[in-house]
């Protein structure tokens, strides 16, 4: 059994994440962090981690970068491994962090879908076999009120085959202003916007008369709170380091 | 029994045009045309429209821009209905069409394929019903040798949605350039390139917690030549004017 | 603006309704009933609709079958519109719904949701245009707890093509206990299930060289909700008579 | 430079092996064996493997079951790598073929595609993430003059799915019949019929609104002759044993 601190627990992450470890037999929630310390469930919450006595395995934190800090202090004190599940970290956090795995069990990866980070490994194997006659195309889709394009996870997406293709890809985002035939090193980037779509993506590779598509779709932001819990069961009794995604899904 | 004669007989749609016509009962080709007279079929092969001395009800014209005059002599000469499927007219030579429609029947599509044009139907349909609260998105996928982008049928697609939407959508064709939410009047357009894809084209209509697709993949070029026959068939015995896929599609 | 009762108000539907009410500015809920009268939002709620005072344009229906009694026999003292979108009555209930429809205004529709019904039209003019060369198969896909295979609405879409065949089609469920070339005149019935999937449906016109797919793919249960208040809008005025989905379509 | 002898070299299959042989600098046919022995191309074609003098690499056989014993004596005189790709042996001659490959170097796959043979891998990783929280179904699509169900390559997805899970999921085929909740120990297999659609095959794996999706299109049998030719390259210098395209993969 599993203790798991939960660090933004009254957000909506929060919630759900207490919603799928309430629905499951191998781990448990004793505390919650929250600047709003409302108890919603069975377990108590603090507005600060150093008013936490009790016992614990593992901290997710689905909250806030600005909470990182005290985050970080905590995970020293205790050496407890962390599973860092927020997002919108600056590059001097993101450093932190990166610092912080040197000495203690820490988790982050900038996909907390196991599905995405399955999908990512198959496009890496995809990309291996079918680089020499085929094409590489992206394609994702989400809601219209989305400011970036594309995805950071289709950037993901795109970094990963190109890592095994010496980086010698590059990508293209727009076709419509030359006339001209495909070149070969190219990845075609392809941003959906429209409605309510939480996520989708998509890697064709499209050879001679064949086409292989390798797709994941997000049906809510849930899926974010699964994979978290699934990290954290994964991290309790880990030594120092960083930990991906990767890791639980290599661990199958 | 429809009596065709088929211009560019001994082309590669020409080829295609007679296996289907054999394959059919209720038409033939009771002659053919072309610069090479080679006999492939059971139909005879003239160099020239005037050497033709059997009857027949309709022409189909599936051969070269420069055959154009000949064959509008010959359908002034006789008066027999004409299906110009050729592509690649250049302006000029459109506006002689146009202007031969209205002494003679003539039938003339952008898009020679029966499901493409259906597809031009139902998706102003869907435009009607569900542009209040939907964002609408064209995809389409085409082999990479092809040098223009978006493909002429996407763009007969977007202004499809357009007109009804009184011409008032813009589209688009790149996203990561800025930061900002989708306006509601556009259209994005996606143009895959990749591998020997024939095209595919895809109108994605996404709503609130709601998707609608309406597709098309075309597996060969053959699929033109289906709707050749058909809207030969279609045009045999009829008046003076301008008739085209949708009227074929209308008919039904 | 228009003025809606909402029967079955602090239901899971009923509450999916008032939040897109609110965000509506050309309609108002001014009443609620349900057998629990706590109020959630701006509006009344009674526990029977002898108790409603307020005028109205037209009642919504999203509660239990068990109401369709004291619902009836309100439209019956009002000549108020109403849209019963209620789901699971038994053939004698439904009786009773199409005879109150020759008195009543009354709007009644096996699937609610705008993006299903404009599905089935678009999927009868697509069977008109291509039942000569191509095969038409169905696709649906649910959640894992779903019992019943095909779902309704995928029989919906089954008939409305076979209504447009002379209903001389069958449908076929299984194909691995025979070895047959596909008939003609069958529908092939495929029914996914998996996971938490909401509600996708798929119709595909395979013919020569060339497919066709009409698809929707519902991403939460609140899409029937927006359909509700759609038909509300609608209703609000109407004269006696049965009305459904495709006459809110057809209006547009 | 790879020398190849081709059987069944004036079949179809055989002449698309020659075309893509010829776009090639790789590789050359040195010899063709079919029983019609005209010459379409640039090489010599024999009646019988006994009339060939001429040097060579590697023998591609897409004949007939019929051919196998004097391609097996041909191996036997030899030592020469083989690569058999003809289709519908029966379970003795089956039995033939793994007996010669503990002498002989021996290429022989159920599907030559290398894009299949990849997505038989990828779904093998897939399933061993997700097997836990994710339910699995297969669709495949062909034409519909296939009088098999499902196809043999979905056969063989599904035996690849269930071998990573301990062989103790049971296929299911038709879903209509009983009502019940999807038991989770279960592959649902799908098999549309339309058109002249040469052959798709996706495998889902649907989780907690969460939705992973592999697929392979392949639009023409033209594939099939591609995945010989690597084939056949890869296998040149080989020791004996029994080798499948899954070794092609890996090799790369």
């Amino acid at each position: 059994m599993t203790r798991i601190i939960l660090s933004g627990c009254n957000g909506k992450m929060g919630r759900f994440i207490t919603s799928i470890v309430d629905g499951r037999d191998d781990c448990e929630i004793v505390a919650g962090v929250d600047k709003d310390t409302v108890i919603l469930s069975s377990y108590p919450v603090f507005s600060s981690f150093s008013d936490i006595k009790c016992e614990a395995d593992v901290i997710i934190d689905f909250s806030h970068p600005s909470v990182l800090n005290s985050l970080l202090c905590f995970v020293a004190d205790t050496n407890m491994p962390a599973v860092i599940a927020t997002t919108g970290f600056d590059e001097k956090q993101t450093a932190l962090i990166y610092e912080a795995a040197e000495k203690y069990p820490i988790f982050f990866s900038f996909n907390m879908s196991l599905g995405i980070n399955l999908l990512v490994d198959l496009v890496k194997k995809a990309t291996d076999v079918l680089a020499d006659g085929f094409d590489i195309e992206i394609v994702e889709a989400h809601h219209n009120l989305k400011i970036d394009a594309p995805s950071g996870t289709a950037i993901m997406l795109a970094n990963a085959v190109n890592e095994q293709l010496d980086n010698s890809y590059e990508l293209t985002y727009d076709r419509h202003s030359e006339r001209k035939q495909r070149p070969k090193k190219e990845i075609g980037m392809h941003a959906i916007r429209g409605g309510t779509i939480v996520g989708e993506h998509e890697v064709i590779f499209a050879g001679k008369d064949e086409i292989i598509t390798l797709s994941h779709s997000a049906r809510s932001k849930e899926v974010f709170a699964v994979g978290a819990v699934k990290a954290a069961i994964y991290m309790a009794g880990k030594e120092k380091g960083l930990y991906t995604m990767k890791d639980v899904i290599g661990n199958k």
